[in-house]
């Protein structure tokens, strides 16, 4: 039996709902939002409601926009004929916040994963495909996660990508800079020594 | 310059100035939030409004309700004659987890704090002492956390129910059930040794 209202009780599960955030984090979060000012707590929800409303994906990159097409898609100093294919719009800050890379993106929304039944057809390959088909295309990175799902993800584009003779690179495995020898996993090692590169 | 559009930086934002969660976490949040089924969404962004509009604090005890009093003080079956003074509505959830208590609560919605200008004035104490003086009350229990600032609001309404004649008690000290005498820390073993009943 729960000692708290039932409206109370409905903003805990919504909370504990997100990712995560378990019960008890939920639970301080639902008073936190109690405690805030009527007009805090209403922008609160008018900003889940907004960004739901205007926020959708970019006719070219799949990145998240609130216009047609991205920023970096609308951008004239970019390269168009490179393509990094990630996962997730938040890899795209990522990689952004490096301020190396100049080219365009490709965001999957997901990566395969048979045991989610998340299948090529559930993210933006097919996007990808008639992206690389339609333009002058010169390299596409594969830049999902170096996990296993990450890593089938961009050989199974990879592979789809064959027939139309395009550069496919992946992100070059090693260990991290400034990170320690000392800390650094076997499989990381081994990657880093085949990768060598001539000083 | 962020890479995302305006209306998702609002709703990370919003996520970002809940307690506990960092930056990271909020783009996360949002992130999932954007993933939802509009209705979702928008349930959750109702289930936030509706809250706030719909809970507010009991008039007998001011713990979190949705009439005009709670349930516990609503109660036929508690005793009436004894208090339990929490800070946090929160707490009330752990008493009552415990199944014991058989008394009603006073909610104080914060303890006093100097250092981030919290006075008597803020909390409700006046409401604990309006309480204390009309009803036939026998027994109030302090239980504030067991911290510098739980501690100090304990003892300043301890003395402020001087005058009332009832009776006063405080949460015993002592090492948690189920621990390790290795690992209580000084403070909590002078105190378990100080408090140390008969068997």
């Amino acid at each position: 039996m729960s000692f708290f209202p039932a409206s109370l009780e409905e903003l805990v599960d919504k909370f504990a709902a997100l990712p995560g955030i378990g019960r008890k984090s939920a639970q301080r979060l639902a008073f936190h939002v109690l405690s805030l000012p009527d007009a805090e707590a209403e922008s609160f929800a008018a900003a889940i409601v907004n960004a739901k409303k205007s926020v959708h994906c970019c006719k070219v990159c799949q990145n998240l926009t609130e216009g047609d097409i991205c920023r970096i898609c609308a951008s004239t100093t970019r390269d168009k004929s490179t393509i990094c294919v990630v996962s997730e719009p938040r890899d795209v800050l990522s990689i952004e916040r490096g301020r190396e890379y100049n080219g365009t993106y490709h965001v999957l929304h997901g990566v395969l994963s048979p045991m989610s039944h998340v299948g090529p057809d559930d993210i933006k390959i097919k996007e990808l495909l008639v992206r690389v088909a339609e333009n002058d295309i010169e390299e596409v990175i594969m830049a999902t996660n170096p996990d296993t799902e990450g890593e089938a993800t961009a050989m199974y584009i990879s592979r789809l990508l064959k027939p139309f003779s395009v550069k496919v690179t992946r992100l070059a495995y090693g260990i991290p800079v400034g990170s320690n020898l000392e800390f650094a996993d076997d499989a990381t090692l081994n990657r880093a020594i085949e990768g060598r590169t001539e000083m």
